[in-house]
């Protein structure tokens, strides 16, 4: 389990997190993100997604909804650190040709192409488009927990075969109960260790698992862990970074620092808290993990203050009634 | 693992969560509360304590800190249900002679008898009184985590020659990872096997690691399992009574019913937080369940409202300084 060179920690905050909030993260913020995950020694900083600017306006999202190397690099400078910085783009959503320019003209180090499982072959592209730039890429497979066995291992087999160096098990829904996660880890690892690739685990929080759930991704051999600080991302949330490091720490891993993630937490996630910023564990994200839904129905029971959690539950039980 | 007989759900909401507010509950919450294990299918509903009068001021504690048979009487009336009624007594801290009085006079069925293992002798004797007055018998380990495997094995010979029929895993701290709960799960059910007792989990949600523990347990043959509704109880809470039900439920187990715990818990637990009483998961209770501590410099720290988790962290890692 201590392999030290094994295990790489990706921050997601600002990608997950800018779901919460539109990606509105003030410079200072995310320049003492950048400066705590060197502190605590996490391997991958997620900045946000390439979206698309013709899909998505840019005057109703922040910038890192976009990503533009120019306004990474107005954080990292050349980044000449350990540290390495990635974005997300998600199949469909990212003009990859026009928007990832060549890595040797940029200060990002990953594309993680997030796909679900009935878009593989415009995962496959962009996966070829961006390691073809020079990226190091990974794919990352939302809503995992609505896979059927069959199709996922043929989307497995497709994927081994690209320049994707990690495979995601992404558990969009908070769904996953132990023994599921375990199956699906166990499959993601049987296709990625005969093709040389690595396994990685992004889990919500609805049912209060997404941290146990990634010990137990680990424990089974997974080696690439997101978590966010404070837990930020949609809905529920993600794994808690500072559980994570924690954890990882006592197991040995001397090169995380739980400790270095608390002034950020304390100054800059409380703040945007008080600001009216929501996410986290609540009932009725429970309720549409145990329903195996996308969190959605809860974020807008969340938003519009309801304390009927009853009733929620009927709605989405039977959403056409 | 659908062996439906064998489950035993212990709803402590009363008890651990009157270690928040004091044991002042109105007559109306815990009648909704009875009313609602009823109709959720749990099968113990612990009332609070049977604690001493002469050590803790009854003009300073609810009436659920002493849990008097009339108490309780007037609740279930004579409870001509499914649903048992359970009280805790804590070794030292009962004056059980008087206090306890013969099962066939009282509404309650089952004494859990909470001892900590260097006061093993004291439990033995609780527990050698309540089962002669006729009460089922449970045994509840605490501060379990910091347990030598020696002193714990000694331990639980000694117990599983006693009455009681449940042996508990009682994680005070919220300290404990998934490897180290099942090494303590394990222990306890080689014992218990031996002579014929269950086993059962009672978690604290420190790490965000309750519920997933008491699965954990579940899987490993504990049968005893206690949540609390919302997550009530001490510091970080405890494993939540509908994050349970709505597992138990996909697994098989029809008898419960989680949606019925919903109204309840929109009603008076929603209430009570609006009132000003705290608890559930925060980064300080995460800190002192890392360090395998009792929580109360965390609870003193959130009654403070205090928001410097790194100095706090100092603090308690190093506590003379």
């Amino acid at each position: 389990m201590c392999d030290n060179k094994a295990i790489q920690i990706v921050d997601a905050t600002l990608r997950d997190g800018g779901l919460v909030n539109d990606f509105y993260f003030d410079d200072a913020l995310v320049k003492a993100l950048y400066e705590t995950n060197l502190r605590t020694g996490v391997n991958y900083m997620e900045f946000g997604y390439k979206a698309s600017k013709r899909m998505f306006d840019p005057e109703k999202n922040g910038k890192w909804k976009y990503c533009n190397d120019e306004d990474v690099r107005a954080i990292v400078g050349e980044n000449r650190t350990n540290l390495k910085i990635a974005v997300m783009a998600d199949v469909g959503r990212c003009d990859f040709h026009e928007d990832i320019r060549p890595k040797n003209e940029s200060p990002i180090d990953m594309i993680r192409v997030a796909t679900y499982l009935d878009t593989i072959p415009g995962a496959v592209e962009m996966i070829e488009d961006a390691a073809g730039k020079g990226y190091e890429v990974s794919c990352n497979l939302m809503a995992i927990s609505k896979a059927k066995e069959s199709e996922l291992r043929d989307a497995l087999m497709t994927l081994a075969k690209t320049p994707a160096s990690v495979l995601y098990v992404v558990d969009s829904f908070g769904a996953l109960y132990p023994d599921h996660a375990k199956r699906l880890v166990t499959t993601f690892l049987e296709v990625a260790s005969q093709y040389g690739k690595k396994v990685g685990m992004h889990a919500h929080n609805n049912m209060q698992l997404a941290f146990s759930n990634t010990m137990l991704a680990h424990e089974l051999g997974a080696t690439w862990l997101d978590g966010t600080y404070d837990s930020m991302g949609r809905g529920a949330g993600n794994c808690a970074m500072e559980l994570l490091l924690g954890y990882l720490e006592k197991q040995g891993f001397s090169q995380y620092h739980m400790e270095q993630a608390l002034p950020f937490i304390d100054q800059y996630m409380e703040n945007l808290k008080k600001h009216g910023v929501v996410w986290g564990y609540d009932i009725q994200y429970l309720l549409t993990g145990l329903l195996n839904q996308h969190p959605r129905a809860a974020i807008r029971y969340t938003k519009e203050g309801r304390s009927d959690h009853g009733l929620f539950f009927n709605e989405i039980k039977n959403p056409t009634a």
